[in-house]
């Protein structure tokens, strides 16, 4: 799994507690996470491709969610920035070497017994991140951060929008 | 997930159709399999590390089970090959930027919700894979192979042992 992961996951985080017209430059969301501007604004980009974030343009825009933080799940975002695919990937090695039999053979119609007992296990993990949305963590933040940690975090998002609808 | 995991699995349902005086160097694997000698010799170091496979020395040597195949999990070669780490490594991202509190902070002494959902999804993966063994798999063969593809491959196996007894 990437790092970015980590970083998309936080992102949507803060993303949650968005006022409606408000909206947040990659570059900011960097600058909270203090992670490399660069490398998140890829992540962020494929978290929009995914349609899990919107891009808002203009002096007042930037990233929001697509959607309310309850439908947005752990899966949406690990997905959308690692991509669709199995981390089991089945090079159906069963049809080479001394043993295999003609590639139209009847042993061949279902996927290997190896790939399927390793897909089942990636289809649990999915499952577990599914039933986990953005919602959840941040409902879970609240009552485990320390309120004026919290408070801290809401002081510098909101002074960015300030900062920003001060401009000339 | 590395591409010899799928490799290692393969090669742990061969090596468990073996007889007991039997062994099979890796170089036979790799021809087996049709992948490369160096990779799956390296997998195979992994196998021997983790306790899954054990590598015994001489002319009829090479790589057994270490143990019965109900007794190795696919759990258990995922990880020898693979490492014992979690997919998902937690960075403390929520530690750094504009909003952290200080590090000794109340706030930071349990894992970061995030990182606590992302390791429960991959403990339902790791129960998953853990729950299969290398025997599952062999009996899964047995009934989904068609009986001549099964015996073509129990007949080069043997032949290998047939044709390493009698070297000078």
């Amino acid at each position: 799994m990437s790092d970015q992961v980590e970083w998309a996951v936080h992102c949507c985080t803060v993303l949650a507690t968005l006022g409606d017209d408000q909206a947040l430059p990659a570059a900011r969301l960097a600058e909270f996470h203090g992670v490399p501007p660069a490398y998140l604004a890829k992540a962020l980009q494929s978290l929009t491709a995914a349609g899990v974030t919107e891009s808002r343009p203009g002096p007042q825009g930037g990233y929001r969610l697509a959607r309310p933080p309850a439908e947005v799940s752990l899966l949406d975002v690990v997905l959308a920035v690692d991509g669709e695919e199995t981390a089991f990937q089945c090079s159906e090695i069963r049809q080479r070497g001394p043993a295999a039999a003609d590639p139209d053979s009847s042993s061949y119609r279902r996927p290997c017994g190896i790939a399927r007992a390793m897909w089942k296990a990636e289809d649990a993990w999915r499952a577990e991140l599914a039933a986990v949305s953005v919602g959840d963590i941040v409902g879970e933040l609240l009552v485990s951060v320390a309120p004026a940690q919290l408070m801290k975090g809401a002081e510098w998002i909101q002074s960015v929008h300030v900062s920003r609808r001060k401009r000339p």
